[in-house]
């Protein structure tokens, strides 16, 4: 028997009528003789709406009350669609984070998952039963409530599917898949019919929003077959697996952009060992993460480090870095939020030299200066001004014939 | 130090502006001293909404599902709390039933408590927190979420204060106490300082709304002092105790009214012993509550049986009762939803005669048929016609002196 992990996302329970319809298709895979457990999300905006009561009653939010709070929300989407299965004569039971076993660590509001100890949800599977579980959400080593942060819900899929040695994952979402770029930004983009987990990784990793970082993570570290689509269309989407050693890997798979980061420059800092490392130790510590670095090559004996951090750590980043670097010896601190990060993606370019020049070239011809460099064996990504995303984008995907 | 449940309403707590005006309250009852545990139902119409939800995705409701559902409306609540109390610099901590060790049976929708283990809410109080518990929910003996039907949430405070030694059950709701009737039908009614547990048994049992019977019957079962009081006006209520052997006892406290029933009548029944056994042990086997029962005297080897049941399972009775009666050789069923139950109760009755006599004479003097009697040593019930309930119960408050 085939046993099939589906995730459904907010979009996909926005309301009673997508519940209803949710709930239709998965009656339509069990009857099929699969055996079904679902994940489910907080219905559309119910999370916001939460966060919004969270800031009308107090400016103070302890991150163990928040998790209290917002997995309220699973709790409703997960009972409603058990009624919905049940009124279709499938057996369906609800399971919180806590009760399908999802230990995390303490880390409230960002918790990771430390352990699976599915032992409920496997009986009801036994029991001829759907189990419905609350993703997002989990139970600390100390029993306290935990959530697992943003993309919490796709992790939660995955890290079921691995601890019941699912055939798949499906990831349910509000589009078909994943694409050669964002189709609001490149009309002629295609959808990719499969990846491998590390183009995927980089693609969640800058900018591509369809899959979770962490997801991908957790499903390359074990092994899990996921597979994107769409719970409005229901077509076959974008499967992400172990790379096919027999198949011809694409060149380049994707473009993708990411305007959520800002860049920082420290200038004229002393050339010297050490100096870079105490100020990213600093951030770190922060729990900031600091994407690309470039560091000039020093002239004078001195330098210039510019790096770039998740837009909303721009202020506590500036803080640090203004803080340590007087004595450091450095001069000035300048940030810029009008920055963008393209980068091409694709798993053949580890064997095939020539993308990094096509890319240069393609962006130089459209006039667009790079800022920053960084790249992976299968990854270049570029700082750009932010008002010629659109331009860079479109022009890449082009240049590298993925609208064909 | 004293240590005080408090347990806060829907109502109490229905909009941000209302949990901060409780959060204050409570941050000045923990200042001056006390240690404080609160108890908290979910917000205002949340229930409701939530209840609406599940009509809308399914005709079908199975009660663990619904228990699910229900239970994110207390985690709402007491998280916000819990942040409004943070943001006065207050320590504290929500806990769910779960948390908090309240064990249940597994009637799902209408648990019954089994059993508390409050350690997690001992520790927190240790550690000078305020431990903020969902109210009306509990976790079974099977670990499945439960909740404790209507009014559940008074019967977890009165089960917390229980199990903590607690020196006082605070109560808090919408109105300013206990009053010797209705006040929107008795505008002059008085508000009572204290009641013994039998008095506010009878009360909660006869159709007074302020506080739920089960909570009563535990508070009395358990010697917990219960002060039923206002979240609005903060003033001092109405404190529900043990009878104080030193106290004369008022002979009537207060005259309640009940709309919430429904008779039936059977016909002809023949008159011999066990027909009226087996036609409530079926009733009572579809948990059916029937509550007045009149049999009248056999004058041909027939007669019919009378009884009240709450209007909401008058349906399921009827269907009951028509299909027992030609088993035992009865002739008619007929249904009867415009009656209204009117009670003097009063502990002092039980020592002083006249008071059934001034009851009728009180009702007949207003023209008022009484269809239907039934006693207990400090309560006389009557069934009336629905239409002259006002009517009833503001004669009866005045005819025993209850205004002055």
């Amino acid at each position: 028997m085939t046993l099939i992990v589906q995730k459904y996302g907010g979009t996909s329970v926005n309301d009673p009528e997508r519940i209803k319809i949710v709930a239709d298709y998965i009656a339509h895979t069990k009857n099929r003789g699969n055996d079904v457990v679902v994940v489910v999300s907080a219905m559309g905006k119910q999370t916001d709406q939460l966060i919004r009561l969270a800031k009308d009653v107090s400016d103070v939010h302890p991150g163990r009350e928040m998790d209290m709070l917002l997995t309220a929300g699973e709790r409703i989407s997960m009972s409603l669609l058990c009624m919905a299965l049940s009124e279709l004569n499938i057996k369906a039971a609800s399971f919180t984070g806590s009760q399908a076993g999802i230990i995390t660590d303490t880390f409230h509001t960002k918790a990771s998952i430390v352990e699976i100890k599915p032992d409920r949800v496997v009986t009801a599977l036994k029991d001829g039963f759907v189990p419905v579980i609350a993703g997002f959400q989990g139970v600390s080593v100390e029993k306290d409530i935990t959530t697992l942060g943003r993309g919490g819900s796709d992790t939660t899929a995955v890290a079921i599917a691995t601890a019941l040695n699912a055939d798949v994952c499906e990831i349910y979402t509000d589009v078909s898949g994943v694409f050669t770029a964002d189709p609001r930004i490149v009309p002629n983009a295609k959808k990719l019919s499969s990846l491998d987990y590390d183009e995927m990784l980089e693609i969640a990793a800058n900018g591509g929003k369809v899959l979770a970082l962490r997801s991908v993570e957790f499903a390359r570290r074990h092994d899990v077959p996921i597979h994107v689509r769409s719970s409005f269309t229901w077509e076959p989407g974008t499967w992400v697996k172990k790379e096919d050693k027999n198949m011809e890997e694409a060149l380049v798979s994707a473009v993708t952009h990411d305007v959520s980061e800002a860049k920082i420059t420290a200038t004229k800092v002393p050339d010297k060992p050490g100096i870079a490392a105490s100020l990213f130790r600093e951030l770190a510590d922060k729990a900031i993460n600091v994407d690309m670095i470039v560091q000039n090559t020093s002239t004078d004996g001195n330098t210039d480090i510019s790096f770039t951090v998740p837009r909303t750590d721009l202020e506590t980043a500036l803080k640090v870095t203004k803080e340590v670097l007087p004595q450091l010896g450095g001069t000035e601190v300048l940030a810029d939020s009008e920055v963008a990060k393209v980068s091409i993606i694709g798993a053949g370019m580890k064997t095939q030299p020539g993308v990094t020049a096509l890319t240069f070239e393609t962006l130089a011809g459209c006039d667009i200066n790079i800022e920053m460099i960084s790249t992976s064996p299968i990854r270049i990504s570029c700082l750009i001004r932010q008002d010629a995303v659109e331009q860079a984008v479109q022009a890449l995907h082009s240049a590298f014939d993925l609208d064909k």
